[in-house]
């Protein structure tokens, strides 16, 4: 068995990415972010994601940074976008956009992998539904892993660290059918950038939306709670 | 005026890097970590320093993954090396290597640059007196901006982040030399991996072997309190 750090949001692609991981026989350690995000209950999510797939350890790390910093709609007072179209999602960088979020997840991962030890990085990034994001295209991820090989005594001493993208060339619909196929119950992620107090989506930011139009177009009833419905 | 971002440990190296930044005409945002690092007492050097400087704003950021990863002499119950050989030193990767620090300190300077804007950051990484390190060479560098222009909004559109090394290529005693005669109060900055809680340093560890002999060879008295003297 290897072992395999898994960056686990409580999202959807996380969740999934995790039981990809899990199918390729990788003991995981799932690493899990309190980041003051606005969804924060999505860390509980994760929680009990990790604990579905049966993850060796599960640790949620405190990061002061995005708040300090500010200016995303996901850290500050900034408004959510609601019911855009999908050619307005698709323009610009949008303001849930978190500075340098991705860089920041995949340090940690890499200094909790070199002492585990663990060689393989696991990211649920995705490329196709393109949610604008600059740090989920594959050629940041490549830059990424470039960069680990050079930072760590690991990558001077001749082990091959690898960021795995198994969703980043997936569309919203296929993630969902493959989650399924490996056992995910999506009734326990959340991909609601503003859920209620009580749990319940939005459904109309950005992050409801793909994840209404992936479960309709895979054919699969959605299990997730809806404010409006 | 242009912004920069410097990474401010409260050694010698960081406040060098800073008073050159400064000379450089960038107005100044110094960023320390609380790691948890065993020579914790360097955070309070690190803002008599930013005081000393006149930068515009000092933000200390708690983080807890190196002390949950372990695995270090800086971090975890390893005993520092004491009374080491240059030849020993430049041997092997020393047990103070903090797994991915320089790629976690980096990332977040590249979130707080973002939002500011900046697209300078300061990093006083040196390759010469060699602290065996893998964080510190001039390839990692290089491939950690290849990566953050790649990462951020602004590397998307058009902005060049740059990190900048001053110090990558000089030996110690002519940082110092450099240091003095850019304003450095040496006697601001600690260096040493264990010192006393009275803030004297303990002259035996490689940090301060590598500080006594740059004074000594730059010619410069050595204002700094060590335990034995």
């Amino acid at each position: 068995m290897k072992n395999a750090v898994v960056l686990l949001s409580g999202g959807l692609d996380s969740y999934t990415t995790a039981n990809v991981a899990k199918s390729m026989n990788y003991t995981i350690y799932a690493l899990s972010f309190d980041y003051r995000q606005r969804h924060n209950i999505e860390i509980q999510s994760a929680a009990n994601i990790a604990r579905q797939i049966g993850v060796k350890k599960h640790i949620i790390i405190p990061l002061d940074i995005f708040s300090i910093a500010g200016k995303s709609a996901l850290t500050d007072s900034i408004a959510v976008p609601e019911n855009r179209s999908e050619e307005d999602m698709s323009k610009d960088i949008p303001v849930t956009y978190v500075p340098a979020r991705n860089t920041v997840f995949l340090s940690h991962a890499l200094c909790w992998a070199e002492t585990i030890p663990a060689y393989d990085i696991f990211i649920g990034v995705n490329a196709v539904d393109y949610s604008g994001y600059p740090d989920c295209r594959p050629e940041y991820i490549a830059a990424f892993e470039k960069m680990a090989n050079l930072a760590t005594k690991a990558g001077v001493e001749g082990h091959r660290i690898t960021i795995h993208t198994p969703l980043i060339n997936m569309k919203k619909n296929e993630i969902i059918r493959k989650g399924i196929e490996l056992g995910c119950d999506y009734s326990l992620s959340i991909s609601c950038y503003q859920p209620a107090l009580n749990g319940a989506s939005c459904g109309i930011c950005d992050s409801c939306h793909i994840r209404k139009k992936g479960f309709k177009e895979a054919g699969i009833p959605d299990p997730t709670p809806y404010m409006e419905s």
